[in-house]
């Protein structure tokens, strides 16, 4: 690439604490993409604007181009401290920060994440995923649950964020899987679709039973031979169930979209059916993306 | 040593996933005491023999002696499967299985863990606390609580375990604590008492929050400048709290015990008591011992 070609019109940017994901750019439309493993989480303040050049140096020109990122790289440890918006807010229009660049070619800006000061709560990443989501859904009038470690439950009202609650359910499956005495008992991937539902119901009918629970699907297969999709299947319904019963007031009544991964996605559309709400579903996959050119857009008629 | 000399009557061993530990007894006097790093988790079938003796081995004498092992020792990965025994049953009174030994110096023999079916349950090491905690109380009849990382509440009536219930709490505590995303928010030692006893409180009359109250404590920390000493305490609170809701027919209106390690059996002691019960609290330093000691007595009045 030379002189004043432009390659793309500005780049996205999706920067977690374990990975770094750029787009270049076409108006909405992505022309190129490219990943690493230089998670916010793994380099120091200096390290910002090297890793994002390892990325996406090809796709510069000979002019400055806008650099548009969201996630953690906005955290106080990250590039640049983008601080947290509070409630209500429209998630494309929250004021994204400069971070400070060395590269001529760069102007690169950080979206900020949204905070709530009672109950507590904070998301950084999300925010942006809620904006793409409102592009495709712009009347959307409801409630938003994006699944994931820290799962997001998010009231929707005129473009607005009007509150969240966040639940560390897929992190506390993770670590009860992998690392506590329960992983002797629940290997492998498999999930029994219909120990989940039990478990769901289990848990949202009795919640205050969640504790003995756990360390009874050890005791299942020590004892009864319980199998492994089925201790799977259960702790994931007792988990989700727990999730559930927490953010009852969230769903019930409300008309509820569920973004995700499609296997997760589809384990939340299950137990939430078992509750009597019908929620849509959404691959929560190009939503980052589409969030970020919302973002894009929203600066341009701005400006 | 040397010849016919004896230097005990026999050998009491606590032999854990982690631990190894051995005292060498003159009737149910400890005379000395020796331990490991060589816990079952660590050993091949065919490496505890060599594991035990190079503890115990100052202590032989000529003569035959009988050791008297608990814990994972028994479990089907361990030395010898010591099936569990069901209960109701006396934990003094298990019938300890024989271990195969290469050395004739040595009489080993292994005490059964205790199982329930329905709700499926299982103890390995517990069983002879209770012993020991039977020869100190031998007319209990109420609920024993041994907390730890898989806290056990045990009904006791006529020196039987009647049923008993199993919490990961204390798995969960060192897992969300040392590990999620919450260790950036409870870092240090110190719990607060006051944030400890409002998060029992609010765990056992909402069990339903639980879910959403575990991230809270890192948006609270980062939003509102919550210590780590208050955090922590919550987050012992929150889990301390689910374990009482769940064992809520255990304990209300029972006479009720509890032996830990003397700050972790406070806790529980001052949860209990916020609830209207006033546990007994006993040091379980000396149970296992204790209890070993109960069964070898049995042992040889059975003989």
């Amino acid at each position: 690439m030379t002189g004043q070609t432009t390659y793309a019109d500005w780049i996205a940017v999706d920067w977690g604490t374990t990975h770094l994901r750029a787009w270049a750019m076409v108006g909405g439309q992505p022309k190129a993409e490219a990943t690493s493993a230089d998670g916010m989480g793994t380099l120091d303040r200096d390290g910002f604007e090297p890793a994002l050049l390892r990325l996406i140096e090809p796709w510069l020109g000979g002019t400055k181009i806008r650099v548009v990122a969201c996630g953690m790289v906005g955290a106080r440890q990250g590039w640049v401290e983008a601080p947290y918006v509070s409630v209500p807010a429209q998630p494309s229009q929250l004021g994204p920060v400069p971070a400070p660049c060395q590269d001529p070619r760069l102007d690169v800006l950080v979206v900020p994440g949204l905070s709530q000061s009672e109950p507590a709560d904070v998301m950084r990443g999300e925010e942006t995923q809620i904006a793409g989501f409102l592009a495709q859904m712009p009347d959307f009038d409801g409630v938003l649950c994006l699944p994931g470690t820290h799962a997001k439950w998010a009231r929707i009202s005129a473009e607005e964020v009007v509150s969240f609650q966040t639940c560390m359910t897929g992190e506390m499956f993770q670590l009860l899987a992998d690392q506590s005495v329960l992983r002797h008992s629940v290997s492998g991937k498999d999930m029994d679709a219909e120990a989940f539902a039990e478990a769901v119901d289990d848990t949202i009918s009795k919640p205050e039973r969640l504790a003995q629970r756990l360390f009874s699907l050890r005791a299942q297969n020590v004892l009864h031979g319980l199998g492994a999709a089925q201790a799977r299947g259960r702790l994931s319904g007792y988990l989700i169930g727990a999730e559930l019963a927490a953010t009852k007031p969230y769903w019930l009544g409300q008309d509820v979209a569920i973004a995700g991964s499609p296997a997760l996605a589809a384990a939340y559309e299950a137990a939430l059916k078992q509750q009597g709400v019908v929620p849509r579903v959404f691959d929560a996959g190009p939503l980052t993306r589409a969030g970020l050119a919302r973002v894009y857009a929203a600066l341009t008629e701005n400006a």
